[in-house]
């Protein structure tokens, strides 16, 4: 056996419920690079995040392992304490859950991106123009009427140009090549199947493009869609049957909210996507639950712009909200990210991520300030994000003793 | 399946070929304890190294994992990427490598020693007086021609009293013991199948040894040879498969020569055996390939010799070319050692060793010389030496995302 899974194991036995409580509370792509000689962490005025780290033990994250850039679902993955090389979540599963379907143990999902195409066929827009999200809803219900014979067909506006598909049917595989050449001026690429048990399945959504191109016809800019990210949903272990938790996640952008919900979180309301109205919901809900996910987006959409000053008032704005946060008393809050965003790369990276720990029980380093290059010096060192679940549950005195 | 399979075949299907360079500069044995207060490398006065330091990213490496000593092959397996737990490289084989025997896959490589027997046929020196390699050559061209039913011989010589002979044939076993005793005034000792089977290919073993003495005997002080390092070569995967790399190893030592060889890199030609010449191949080859592996040997050799004062020298040396090497603005420059050999231990020994990695993309920390306890402090953390590929890849931009 594996010593991940060996580990993972061991934490199902050792856990156990008591009241205390556990906020990770995560910026995504927090972690960056210097521009003018400071990362964009560094830039941040944070007085509110420089005291927590006084009072914490900090250190530095890799999300997967060194020199492994994560997209948002390994990384995730490995935050909620499942080995991301064990676990993958396909983008199709991910858009699913996000926007709150409920998704059945052998359906197919996959992203639809509404797409462009002239005369010929060939795309001129892979988003469509960003068209709003009302005429993709509107989209969507024409596709579902689209009508094949053994599967059932589900299709669902995410957001602009973002849908996803979901075939409900016996034996749907997700090796399937993707119908997005990721380039303008190409055609659409037919659907193919990767491996043998495939092949029905390749046929299937073969059939489903040519009925969309039909249907979409008249639709320009939205005439055509992409299909990616063909995927079967992952038997993730859930946290309440891992960790014994009663979980919550508060997060703006249906991903994240989908990925919390494969691990068995409920996602709460939120009034509004500002950082304010997910502080809200912790307040609001803090009773209900043993543990939070909190997850930020800005300081990643930022990064991936480039925008390092943006990405700055994202973290400043964070800073704000840190009293009311630790005004609620939580028994362990942890601050890190699921990965760097450096501006300067404009995409993930590989880099570690700063992460803080702060409990009553934690032994608190010399670390003095929340950074990467401070946190590196901290008492927690280089651990993979694997690691940080089982932290926080010790810190929260909910795990046993392992062994006499 | 182990997770640094996983991780292997993972960076596997995240690599890209690009124009970017990578540079491992491998100096042997590089780490020490300290000596009048300092180590070898904190005795040293390097200006480059110390300015590269401090605009790297550095740490400390463990070449197999805390405590272990590893032998040149392990040590390098690990800078390699490859596992040193899970593949193991016999001395046999290391040494044919290392002289461009071309190995086939089932072939059987032993490692000569030639030794001298008095005249109970007791040993007297173990090195045989350490003879010229020319004497060598000539008798491994008798040798050569000792005839054997159902195998291929090939003796051939390496240096100095060091030969390697490779029996080629069907069914040949490495778990054969060893005929050398380890000890002044032992005889030799008969090789011995470890395994059942093996039992074929000792006694063909045992004929050869018997024939050598007969054919060595007129040849004092060469008149008898020991055999060692029984082993198949292993199927390591090469750096083309695995990293889409196209390598160059510059070495002046066999040893270091066949390891790189065995993953696949191409030795280069050298005008000579010194550090410079080794530059040269650097400068002179640079356009033709995007991964460098360049060792150098001094470093561990002064430190097997007890002389500590000659190690600082090498290193010394060494830092006067870091200045050529970075007028090639390489990608990525990694300097670290292979393993430690502290001039007081006179050997190998399983203290971490100082890495630096240079790159535009790596997060700066705040050491400012290259040494063991500075590197200790810096932001790559305590390392394993399989981890050194992955980040060397991430930092010259050659791996993809993981996941969506």
């Amino acid at each position: 056996m594996q010593r991940d899974t060996q580990k993972h194991d061991l934490l199902k036995k050792l856990s156990k419920t008591t009241p205390s409580k556990i906020i990770l509370f995560v910026m995504d792509g927090l972690g960056g690079l210097p521009i003018e000689g400071k990362t964009e962490l560094e830039h941040a005025t944070i007085p509110n995040l420089d005291s927590l780290a006084k009072n914490s033990v900090c250190g530095v994250v890799d999300p997967v392992s060194p020199g492994i850039t994560p997209g948002s679902g390994p990384a995730h993955l490995g935050l909620f304490g499942c080995d991301p090389l064990q676990y993958e979540i396909g983008r199709g599963v991910l858009e699913a859950s996000g926007i709150n379907f409920p998704l059945e143990k052998d359906d197919l999902a996959v992203r639809i991106n509404f797409a462009t195409i002239d005369k010929e066929g060939k795309i001129t827009d892979r988003r469509a123009g960003r068209i709003s999200t009302e005429i993709n809803a509107k989209l969507c219900e024409e596709l579902n009427k689209i009508n094949i014979e053994s599967v059932k067909i589900f299709v669902k506006p995410v957001k602009e140009h973002r849908a996803v598909v979901v075939f409900r049917g016996k034996n749907l595989s997700e090796k399937i090549s993707e119908t997005d050449p990721q380039e303008i001026g190409a055609l659409p690429l037919e659907p193919k199947p990767l491996s043998k048990e495939a092949e029905a399945t390749a046929k299937i959504i073969s059939k489903f493009a040519s009925e969309a191109k039909k249907v979409l016809a008249p639709h320009h800019p939205a005439n055509m869609l992409l299909l990616r990210g063909f995927s079967n949903p992952p038997h993730l272990p859930s946290f309440q049957e891992t960790y014994h938790l009663n979980p919550a996640a508060i997060a703006t952008y249906p991903m994240y909210r989908g990925l919390a919900r494969l691990v068995g979180m409920k996602i709460l309301d939120l009034k509004g996507s500002d950082i304010e109205d997910e502080i809200k919901a912790l307040e609001e809900n803090y009773k209900n639950h043993d543990f939070f996910f909190i997850h930020i987006k800005g300081t990643d959409s930022s990064g991936e712009d480039g925008d390092w000053k943006r990405k700055v008032q994202v973290i400043e704005k964070v800073d704000k909200f840190i009293p009311r946060i630790l005004n609620l008393n939580p028994d362990v809050l942890i601050v890190t990210g699921d990965h760097s965003t450096p501006a300067i790369l404009k995409s993930h990276s590989w880099h570690p991520v700063p992460i803080l720990l702060y409990s009553p029980v934690c032994r608190v380093d010399d670390v003095t300030e929340f950074s990467e290059n401070a946190c590196g010096k901290g008492g927690l060192g280089r651990i993979p994000a694997i690691d940080i679940m089982p932290l926080a549950l010790a810190h929260a005195q909910k795990l046993e003793k392992y062994g006499a």
